[in-house]
């Protein structure tokens, strides 16, 4: 018995999540993923980037070292290569790598934007996680099945955007901050969404009225998407219970339930 | 062939939406307005305006045409050319079209507010969408069956906002920014709706404490608006759901059960 | 025919809401209440108070006149005048005209607040609408029904506030603005019910992750009594149309819809 | 006839809620546990302690007293002492207590935080009143359904709070108060649950672009939960109803349903 584990034996562990090593390699990947994107964000913070840059750096190269040999590795052991490069796995694993590699070629330029940008690409990793979500079926179905509906309601919604921000620019004005349609979208927006920043506000008395309008409205708008998701939710529960239905011949009933081995009714063997 | 098509053919073009040609027809219409509608909102900003000033007032002039042919081209095309003008479309069509025009009389006058406001009633473009606009259906039909409850439930809203308003009005007074019954009513009405700009708030302990009741009450309120519209949602689902219904013959029932052997009216056999 | 109604006539037109007469008479009073809170609501405008004074001073006394008028027809005409002086509707009538008559005698005392409170008492007009509020039933009864858990809900929303506003008062203090617990509760009630005014928010790094931690935590509580009213409200419908069934004695089925005349299974008659 | 009860009389009274004695037992702790928390909170206003510190002092001692002798009889009444001391309401009795006593040997060290924080340790007297909750099974049950899915949604969030955070800290930077990428998850936190403090805005077009996508999302979002536990509710309920169940004898099976003339399982009749 050997210490190094056989090809076949590597990608069972790695693809696999049924045994106890390939649960715990799962395990592993998990932390490094958290424990990679919680660098990225603590690196970000200017006093710990000041105190702590050197341990920040080493352990960003020893995550991506890691993600690196995790890489090659599903490459090496995957049946169809190409498939796995090009696959959305394939590409979040690249993504997850690059930057580092590319920030020893940048570092002296002065693209800073630029450098920072790909330094916080990084937190794609992210989606490195979605290997490990199931179950999101139900909910998926219910969104899907009111795709129309809420596309409609966006529509709706965008709409009363551009109408009440064009009103509350030419009510309000530049002097209340509405300085242009777009602003005063934004103001709607974070208005019927009911955010409410309070970083623009009407001040005019016809201004506060028709704010007032727009809120109620929105109160009411609100009630459309939810009831929306919950009745589609609903009925999708429902289905999923309403399995099939077993037929008596002898009483013509058709709706007994699917475990019946007798007729609830006559009494009839099905 | 002719390279210019009949009038029966450029009508169905207009009219339909069921062909290649008709179909390019409408994308281009789509594509025209929600470019005219950029334009407005790009135009409004200040930044944008100066630099760019002369394109804008171009491109306005190229839609404003392109309205119009279409505008005429409906009119034309049309079998009773009274009822496009008064329908609700014509009446857009002609707005959509109108405040150019009358922006070159005005142009030099000093009701500066009035012309801004002809000019953005361009935006009223955004309801030349509404012809595009199916599957609203299921939406409408459970606002309206709804409708009795929400306007209970706005009468309801008033009513509160309007004693919150008098009594945070009597509580907080003037130096905390409630100079008066209406402005304490929009105060009432941005805590209510959970928008809380925050460009009025409560100083005193009273003050504080009343408002804290009136959020949670608001908070308890929005379960009411969400409730009804999902309970309606999933009451009409469920009606649309019994369609496959079966037909007695003999009494001419249409709407009986689909696992019927026998009309529950007449008895007759299915 | 006399122009002056007799008195049971008059006692049909107060109370009733059948015929034109009547009918008229609810709509002058509902315009009558309408039109003096608008006063109300106006005369507390600073500005408008200013320039007006003294044609509100004038309009409040007319309609002080009218609902005293109204109110000493109504008890008259009413069969148990005590009954009706105690009931809800007779002490909103009264208080709706007493503010007026007592202004006489404070209006040259030193106790402001409690003149401008007397005189701000008229806005419980607005409860003389009630008498023209029906259908609030089937929202009534979810409402009732879905109370207890109503009740346990804001007890646990109160536990996290108290809970939330202890531990933020010791995490960022006074220096932040959290200055006592009561003010770290109203904080702590405006961010879970996404109020937000802003005026009170974390300045340290771990208060912004508690607050953001609680905000989540509000995020899903809304989910709740927005659930128990909803499914309450799709109970109540459900129940008022599951009525009564029907059972068919030859092949014992008893779910048959009430409108049946023969067994849908069997086409035994009924 | 002693006017001292016995031991197991004092036990029914401290433990039981069924007789006159034993309700007014659990009434008084309720009514001492509230005025308890309430001498808490205003303990902690700046301006009441300063004036009344010499009574609340006096009356958290005895209400610690108070609930000492509570401790020590639930201890001496009950069979099992250790399971007492061990169990939640034994450890947040205790918790209830400890804080005043310790107080004594730190009132006069330096460390002003912790003894800050340990008088507030009182607030944890809150959790005694889990004791007169009950009701909370059918919500309970609700939300332990939906778990999963709430567990997922959490996840989605914090996805796009992670992703939206990184954007926004690329895009409009620490001179738009976007310091770090914490910060920036925290205003992405703010954002998505609709709080909207406005402590931290975006200023450049982009972000507010930006910014006006994150809320519609957040507005749909919001949708999902309530969804959720709206449904869940909705299903409960509706097994709760589905109770009065039919039994075989031959097989022993007891979920037959209600209109059942023979058992489905085993064909016999009933």
């Amino acid at each position: 018995m050997s210490l190094i584990p056989s090809k076949s034996r590597l990608a069972h562990i790695v693809f696999e999540h049924d045994d106890k090593a390939s649960k715990n390699f799962d395990l592993w990947v998990l932390v490094l993923i958290l424990a990679s994107l919680l660098v990225v964000i603590l690196d970000s913070e200017p006093s710990l980037n000041e105190k702590y840059h050197q341990e920040f750096y080493l352990l960003e190269w020893i995550f991506t070292l890691l993600f690196t040999i995790e890489y090659f590795l599903r490459l090496w052991l995957s049946n169809r290569k190409l498939g796995y490069v090009f696959s959305f796995y394939g590409m979040v694993d690249l993504l997850a790598i690059i930057p580092t590699y590319l920030s020893l070629f940048l570092i002296n330029t002065q693209f800073l934007v630029v450098i920072r940008g790909l330094r916080l690409l990084r937190v794609v990793r992210i989606f490195k996680l979605a290997r490990y979500m199931r179950e999101a079926d139900t909910l998926k179905k219910a969104l899907i099945n009111s795709r129309t509906k809420i596309q409609l309601f966006v529509g709706t919604i965008l709409t009363v955007v551009l109408i009440t921000g064009t009103v509350m620019f030419i009510v309000e004005g530049p002097e209340s901050g509405f300085t242009s349609i777009g602003v005063s979208m934004y103001w709607a927006i974070v208005t019927l969404t009911t955010v409410g920043y309070g970083d623009i506000t009407p001040l005019t008395p016809i201004g506060k009225f028709l704010s007032a309008v727009i809120m109620l409205l929105g109160y009411a708008i609100i009630a459309v998407p939810t009831g929306i998701v919950s009745s589609e939710l609903t009925a999708v529960k429902r289905e999923s219970k309403q399995i099939t239905k077993k037929f008596c011949k002898t009483c013509k009933t058709s709706n007994l339930d699917e475990d019946s081995n007798y007729c609830k009714y006559c009494g009839e063997q099905l």
